[in-house]
């Protein structure tokens, strides 16, 4: 794939880690490619930062017809910068893509454009612990046409975010109260695509939570409203009486990077992890009578979230003293020590820039 | 409110009817107005119609933060300009912002506005049977912050599109086959609000209908894939042995303005509806053993849509031998008559801009 590139002629100046917060500051550069059913994907280009021009009538305005991915380039103590399992977000965008009915951006084409941008923009990734750069892919329909009628024409585009460290004091457990009401997605739906229509189905429990001061939800699945699914925006990870459980995947959760390495690394350390549906009831009933050791949310933005306060119905249990656990600190090191590039790599789950 | 009005220089030429189309050409002037949270709604302008620039971190084009509405002007007979039931999709309009965690329209703003910009644009009312100006009010986040925070920052728009006639030889019968893989929509979810994931959810089973020859699909419930919910963007109405039957609106059914409509008619004609729990399996065995009188589908695109023949699990059924019923007939003819101005408006449900 030949991208072009023009450079900006006004480079921006870099923030100092403690000011960057989450996806608030962008890059110079960005990463455009076109896409209609007559040319495939066309024009692949690196261009100033720059606002998107659309038609009103586009559908990505009205028919929900958008897919993203998240990851981060990291920066090593030897000064490269590497990405962590992309492989892996360039398949879920495939997948994210075929659900929503969306182009799909050849993995091999997708990743390729994230490592020539983040090459652009090498300077922009930050060094300070903790810090990096957050990689945004997102791809839409553009079809200026309010018929029902698929998507014919669409955009992916890249976009890069210095991010500052998600703790300000190393990992620091948070509240969360599961959401009794609304409900995120079900089986058949869209729920296992990282597609909008999801978190704008989340953006109402997720702010009254917010109001409240949760730092997210706990969503419940759609049918039953009994097993628990993943938190707002992150799967989660339970240690009940010595056992490690996680929900299993059964189409409405998102697939996670940081769950599925979670899951490995496990494996490599000889812990049994249990995938199943865990109820409710059950992870309350642990709770009260104390053998909910631990409890995390998992992504790639906090890479390990520990779970100090769960409320359900009223009642507000707290876990491990509103202490991070030794298993969420050992996930925390190991992930962050790979991702960082201060820890082998024995999976290979990174890739230099 | 006051709304400021800079009129195009380059004025569109008018198409003639057969060429208009369903949404694909678009009126001069569109109108726009900015939320945030500091300012509430400011600076409601009627401008050309132009593209829209937005951040590319803009939430819209990641977290689905979208909803709207679509309605119709219609050309009386005496040349005056007139809406149907506009209230109704305003509110309408507000419980889906509602729903979506979005800054709420107030109602009578937006109708204001509906009628100021249609005021403008007076001359693509079409006027040749079965022809109208299709409204497209709607709201996004522009928010351009990638971390979930809620939508403090919105765009309200409104875009017009002359439409023609759905049918070109009065109304025609068509195929849809029940979707029994993907899922729209379910209670607790987003499927009563008239947002963008819903119709994302909905894309790809609608594509594969329509490659397979059907108009559109006929969407089951999310939690048992057993109760009939509604059509791909209309909902549903049956005839089963002399009894008028439509699915209740369950939470996650879009509660049209058309389907409310014909039940009111229903009621003027002392036509008993019942609104319920209708399972695929009721009725395909209607469809089976003949008792399916009628069938069709409701909604402000085609106002009423008969079903000529319905799949399931590969098995096809012809209603009413795939002939337009006398009560799809009469509904059409009433809703047009009281939409054109050619019929008596006994409910009050148009107004004139």
């Amino acid at each position: 794939m030949y991208i072009s590139i023009t450079k900006t002629t006004h480079p921006g100046t870099l923030l100092p880690s403690d000011q960057l917060g989450f996806g608030i500051h962008y890059t110079d550069h960005m990463f455009i490619m076109d896409y209609s059913d007559e040319k495939g994907w066309y024009d692949p280009r690196i261009v100033p930062f720059q606002n998107i021009s659309l038609s009103p009538a586009a559908c990505v305005f009205h028919y929900g017809a958008e897919v993203f991915e998240g990851l981060k380039a990291y920066r090593r103590p030897d000064g490269e910068v590497q990405l962590f399992r992309p492989w892996d977000n360039m398949e879920r965008m495939k997948n994210s893509a075929i659900r929503l009915g969306l182009p799909v951006v050849p993995p091999e084409d997708a990743l390729e454009a994230v490592k020539a941008l983040v090459k652009v923009d090498e300077r922009w990734v930050p060094s300070d612990p903790g810090t990096s750069l957050y990689i945004r892919p997102f791809l839409y329909g553009t079809d200026a046409k309010l018929g029902l009628h698929g998507v014919h024409t669409a955009q992916f585009i890249i976009i890069l975010s210095p991010v500052g460290s998600y703790f300000d004091n190393g990992m620091e457990p948070v509240k969360i109260i599961v959401e009794t009401e609304d409900v995120r997605a079900i089986r058949g739906g869209t729920g296992e695509a990282k597609c909008g229509g999801n978190y704008g189905a989340s953006n109402r429990a997720g702010e009254r939570a917010f109001a409240n001061g949760y730092s997210q939800v706990l969503w419940l699945d759609g049918v039953e409203h009994k097993y628990v699914e993943e938190g707002g925006g992150m799967n989660v990870v339970f240690k009940i009486n010595g056992r490690i459980i996680t929900p299993m995947l059964t189409g409405s959760i998102l697939p996670g990077v940081t769950r599925r390495s979670c899951l490995q690394l496990f494996e490599d350390w000889g812990m049994p992890v249990e995938e199943r549906l865990i109820s409710v009831d059950e992870l309350f009933e642990a709770a009260a009578n104390g053998t909910l050791e631990e409890a995390m949310c998992v992504g790639t933005a906090a890479v390990i979230c520990p779970i100090g306060e769960l409320t359900y119905e009223g009642k507000a249990y707290t876990i491990n003293n509103f202490q991070t656990g030794p298993l969420a600190q050992k996930l925390y090191d190991t992930l962050t020590g790979i991702q960082w590039g201060t820890q082998p790599d024995p999976h290979g789950w990174t890739c230099k820039v």
